[in-house]
């Protein structure tokens, strides 16, 4: 192929592939049933070679997928039409940690615990914590807008991200933001980047802000006889003005698989678990674990443990630690949903889940971010199994319909990408979707920019069911 | 004329005002230099009505200009194209404080200071504080992505806008985002509007984040033989990890003007001043305090005067608060700029700030958030002495360039307006500025909205000047 060739002339050979091996290990990301295979794998060493690719591939009208390690849940990564999937494994440096203005400046292809790691070594804090932050990228992270168990308390990775450098479609590169706690200089580019899945330009470098690392970290595990009681538990926590740094929920299908995979010593006989943890100056943290142990006791809980020590506290955080592992051993697919609604909801959210599982004859277990709503309904089943599948599918439909009828959305954190964008104008509105594309056709007039990814062909219908929609 | 018929038609010539007394208050805003006279004031009761007068001016592409209480200091809202100007008197309900989820949703005509006091009441906290946040509107804050004083600490206005209803131009309704702490459904499209400056759309309701009050705040005055020890101070604050509310910085010409407007016993042969604030729990204000005490004693602080109880801290806030009168007052006009660099580049920026002044033979007095890196540069001049008017306006062009050389920005919180727009092409690039101009088209494919704002006909020519760029 003649693009090809000139490609490995631009950039050089020793880092363009195109053999059946490497081809296949890029034809697909962390999302079950989305494959095909790219037409070469490029992996540039700096924004020069980012640049060289971009104008190749906008002139010849060559699909491009930016990939960090693929961990992306909703088909974002998978080359759907083919093309260069274009990999940072060479752009993965920390460029300066900037101890004056509390900053971190990488590539896009940093692995997320090391820039975590790397800051926390000089007293400083990068909170965005994806669960695959021990091998997703930064460049991906910042793709997705990724969230983690922090979000109440410190946001998503969108509140950390000051200035990008991108290499737009046809080849000019782009400086948004700066080392700066403001700036209103034109249209919010930087966060405009941020979360646009790579659908309007390459990302090939990021400044990020740190903030101190604070001083200590207080860990408790509170069971709950029913969902009810866990649930008005996190709302009156919040309306106590307690914002605590980590609020996750696990309902009783999800203890039980956890407790059958890793055999803790969890009681299976309750209706859900909380795990709070607080963080920051140490009286601070003592009498807010003070107050949700007590806003605890008074919903009911029927047993609540506080760390002693960080060993202590590893053990109460391994159960929601392994809860995706633990699920997914327990059919070939395991599809993990993000449904997210506000926090006053998530009781009738995963009541409406449980009835949609029981409509469906499926298995739902869900646990997820209680104190953002973000809630993880997955399901352990059979891509083989076609019509178990199209039950699924069905299934998660209405669990998407009943997230937005309670005011929320189809999608906490883990993007549109090919799984969600048949259902993103249910979100949006057809005005909402027609200002998004204007959008993406500024960026990438071509449309290579990771293309069937979040504007679908065609948007599914919407069945309203009930008397509100 | 015909189209304003039938605006009195459609939405009630109650609300529809030709008057040239009106026509006149409406002719300009908070900003020296600019007026043009419109066409109309419209003050819409609802979002239908906004609906209506967008159906309509996109017809009859008429300019229409969103206008709060017009405090803008960039010409953001001036009619300089005629046509409408909206006001929004009537939209300025608060319709719901939410404290389950720690939310307000209001109208856009709502002003600043209302509803933080409304959410106060309630142990609840809002807390982007821009200087005029007694008669600004939060829809015009919104436009602007004010800032304010507490920025460093808790983010600028952006930061709390969770979900807006906008009106596009074509009459179509808007909704982005929602009750949410994740939400990643496409992009991110509060956030763009979120200091659009009226350029894209009518924002019809708001929807924001609030935090919990803080339990107590502590204030504290330091004075400085020079600027550099100030800005040391400034800088070893934050690298000890301390991140107070507020940190705010006055030069030795500031100080001077405020002592000889308000006689309140500011020595003057100080070279700066610094105002700290630090709110939070008890212990923890205690702590910040003692420590920012010992950094300005360490880096040579003349005095530090720590307030005694409330009544004391607002004489020492004071000082800060009149600095825009006191300046104000010396000429009959003032320009007030909003040049933003990195925090460690703030006593390099004054330094140069006082060079230009020099050179041009003009008066600037200095002031601002230090812990921003957002300083206000101010002139007082005379509108009529266009031979000055000149040599200022070359005096800011030099300011805006220093502070790109020095990787700040144009405006930190005051935004782009008919002001700086031939100088953002300097921040962004023309790759930036062609980026931005699709956007605009997505959503205003005939350019009505708040025409001759943020995009110039032609970006000033940047002298280079030595040997950085």
């Amino acid at each position: 192929m003649d693009w090809m060739n000139q490609l490995r002339e631009e950039i050089g050979a020793d880092v363009v592939f195109t053999d059946p091996t490497t081809r296949l290990a890029y034809s697909f990301d962390a999302t079950p049933n989305y494959q095909a295979m790219p037409d070469a794998i490029v992996a540039p060493r700096s924004t020069e070679h980012v640049q060289a690719v971009l104008r190749l591939c906008h002139t010849y009208r060559i699909p491009v997928v930016p990939r960090g390690s693929a961990t992306n849940l909703a088909g974002g990564t998978t080359p759907l039409s083919g093309g260069v999937v274009m990999d940072f494994r060479h752009m993965d440096r920390i460029l300066e940690i900037d101890e004056k203005n509390l900053t971190v400046t990488v590539e896009p292809g940093c692995i997320t615990a090391h820039l975590a790691q790397a800051v926390e070594a000089k007293g400083l804090f990068y909170p965005p914590d994806p669960s695959s932050m021990k091998i997703s990228t930064i460049g991906g992270n910042i793709s997705e807008n990724s969230g983690g168990l922090r979000g109440l308390k410190y946001g998503v990775t969108a509140d950390y991200v000051l200035a990008l450098e991108a290499v737009l479609p046809n080849g000019d590169v782009l400086h948004t933001g700066g080392k700066l706690a403001k700036d209103v200089a034109g249209y919010d580019l930087t966060r405009l980047l941020v979360g646009s899945e790579g659908t309007l330009a390459v990302i090939t470098q990021a400044t990020l802000k740190l903030i101190p690392l604070p001083e200590t970290k207080q860990t408790m595990l509170a069971y709950f006889e029913d969902l009810d009681s866990a649930a008005r538990t996190v709302s009156r926590i919040i309306e106590n003005r307690v914002i605590p740094a980590t609020l996750e929920f696990m309902d009783k299908k999800t203890i039980e698989v956890v407790e059958a995979y890793a055999n803790i010593g969890l009681p299976t006989d309750v209706g859900a678990l909380l795990l709070l943890e607080q963080d920051g100056p140490r009286d601070v943290v003592r009498q807010d674990i003070e107050a949700m142990h007590a806003v605890c006791l008074e919903e009911g809980a029927l047993s609540v443990e506080v760390a002693r020590d960080e060993a202590h506290a590893e053990t109460l955080r391994y159960a929601r630690r392994i809860a995706l592992s633990a699920l997914a051993r327990l059919s070939p697919t395991t599809i993990l949903e993000d449904a997210t609604v506000p926090r006053s909801e998530i009781a009738e959210m995963v009541r409406r889940i449980e009835a949609i599982g029981r409509a469906y004859d499926i298995q739902i277990a869900t646990f997820g971010h209680a104190g953002d709503g973000n809630l993880h309904p997955t399901v352990a089943t059979d891509a083989r199994n076609h019509e178990e599948m199209e039950r699924v599918e069905a299934a998660f439909a209405d669990i998407f319909a009943a997230a937005l009828d309670l005011g929320g959305t189809i999608t906490g954190e883990h993007g549109v990408g090919a799984m969600k964008a048949p259902y993103l104008e249910w979100k949006l509105g057809p005005a909402g979707i027609d200002v998004m594309k204007g959008i993406k056709l500024a960026f990438d007039p071509h449309g290579i920019m990771n293309p069937q990814k979040m504007f679908a062909k065609a948007a599914k219908k919407r069945i309203v069911q009930g008397g509100k929609s």
